[in-house]
């Protein structure tokens, strides 16, 4: 019998090719990295370590379409300078100049860019960047949805620090700074006008100075910020390149208690959801505890704990998390899209 | 008598706001450099020049929101990496790495997006530069326009060039190094079907090769890609900053006679319209005859030609030219929008 129906590959972008999962991952590779590549893009991390004089040099870019553009906790402006701050953290260096190219919708109220402008600055100037070239296109009414912000960022890589998922050993602790989840339900929350009385904010905040901390005193194997595609997402594109197995304890993922029964309400699985404050470290299990003291010394990282292990090495990447009752469930990352625009 | 209309500023952003001329430099001015400020963001050249490492490197960023995304002469994705290349040019640099972020409209044709790569692609590698990070966003149906590109790009500044509007010196001749007003007519004439026979066609090309020739061998004082705006807000950009007169001669204005033709019967003044594929140089006059046959060698270049001189410095400034009259006729930086999303 025939399958009466098409099923031949989308020959059209879909809202899940920006989602971060699956599609996302089948398109970038399909289409930039096959054509773009080389061997500082194929390495594919949060962003480019290049050589520039003999020295390291990080060097990121992301565009930013969230929307609502002010949500709880913050705004469009300073998630775009906090997404490419932890972005460059990531790498390993220290976020030092950033760009920023704006593309405003006509109509778009001028109070709100500056209220947006203000935000970008007050966010550059906590986590001690500057911002030191940028471009400004207008589209017509219709052709964008108030404010699109893209901002790359340069960062220096620090001497001895080399951060790669190739550096993550069997037995590694996987540490988490913060509680999950929390900015993809803010916007999903305040998109749709839930009306939920609870606090639920986004974590937008930059984390170099307290990264910085730890890599001064701890040798840190490897760091992802969780953002599109969450938790999930990240462990599991680091699975696949290191050939890893790697463990969670439900019971151990951090999450605010709002947030959570938000995930449950509406059947979303908050490792899934994006974060944009938080970071996931991979260090030596003597190094875990020294680590976590260090990271509760920031606000940001008060919450910080071990989510899992990495159980061995150099096997069919997998990511799978211990129930509260014993068994186990597959973590896979996401295919499609949960929430368009939360970024 | 009162006036009845309303004459208090606009509150909401206009499409003038991203034209290049008066208005987008007073919203710069007054939203983004006045949040923003430092040492290396208030010299508003082209890209920013930052010390790294004892060294100085130029990084630079760009929107394109050109419509139509294909064109005579290029697309989008050439036009994006053309331009930044050009930017870190005209900045004295040697690109090296660039970034590109992708928005893209849902629904967008994969095979599209397909052949916008692969033009990336050859545009990288024609001006010798590497494309090492990116970022792909998608944004539902009717909340943009197919596909906008950011890219940014880092070169390295080259040892004894300096290229500062304030090195400019009275004398100093203005050299063009292609006709002007290409992109801006073809795009007008693509977007409007106005299905002229000519052969009106974009000029978007990497100036990186035939510049690093010039600069091995002469002393360039300043340089400015003349792209939104055209080659009259660039002067009078760099007039404002260097307080100085530019006198150009009409005669001596190079541009294809199909692309004047179409100027003149929309009304167009060609010296407002914008480029993609040619730099205005300020040398010495000693250099100038020099400068015009090291430019020459290149297919860009080959039609380069002085267009004028600066009369004085520190002066009012202004920048005139001579008709073939023998009059003189101020050329002022455009007020509004032109031609929107040119680029």
């Amino acid at each position: 019998m025939n399958c009466p129906v098409n099923l031949k590959k989308s020959d059209k972008i879909e809202i899940a090719h920006g989602g971060g999962g699956k599609m996302s991952e089948n398109l970038i590779k399909e289409i930039f990295i096959k054509n773009f590549s080389n061997n500082i893009l194929d390495i594919q991390h949060d962003g480019a370590v290049l050589e520039l004089y003999s020295r390291r040099i990080a060097y990121s870019t992301d565009s930013f379409v969230v929307n609502p553009l002010f949500f709880k906790g913050g705004d469009i402006g300073d998630l775009a300078i906090n997404g490419t701050v932890n972005d460059l953290t990531a790498c390993g260096a220290e976020p030092l100049f950033i760009s920023v190219g704006f593309i405003i919708e006509e109509g778009f109220e001028i109070e709100n860019l500056k209220k947006i402008a203000v935000s970008m600055a007050k966010a550059a100037a906590k986590a001690g960047v500057s911002i030191v070239t940028g471009d400004t296109k207008v589209v017509e009414n219709g052709k964008g949805d108030g404010l699109y912000i893209n901002t790359s960022g340069i960062g220096v890589m620090k001497e001895h620090i080399f951060i790669n998922s190739e550096r993550i050993k069997a037995g590694d602790d996987i540490i988490i700074t913060g509680p999950i989840a929390s900015h993809g339900m803010c916007i999903l929350s305040e998109r749709n006008n839930l009306g939920f009385e609870a606090d639920i904010k986004s974590d937008t905040a930059s984390l170099n100075k307290m990264i910085d901390k730890v890599m001064e005193n701890i040798d840190i194997h490897m760091m992802r910020d969780p953002t599109r595609g969450g938790v999930a997402s990240s462990l599991n594109e680091i699975a696949e390149k290191s050939n890893i197995e790697i463990c969670l304890e439900d019971e151990l993922i951090p999450i605010n208690k709002d947030v959570n029964s938000l995930c449950e309400l509406l059947g979303f699985e908050p490792l899934c959801v994006a974060n944009e404050g938080v970071m996931i470290l991979f260090v030596s299990p003597e190094d875990s505890e020294k680590t976590l003291s260090l990271l509760k010394c920031f606000e940001e990282g008060k919450n910080s704990c071990k989510i899992g292990t990495v159980i061995k090495k150099n096997v069919a990447p997998i990511v799978y998390s211990k129930t509260i009752y014993g068994s186990k469930r597959v973590i896979e990352m996401i295919t499609g899209e949960q929430l368009p625009r939360i970024c």
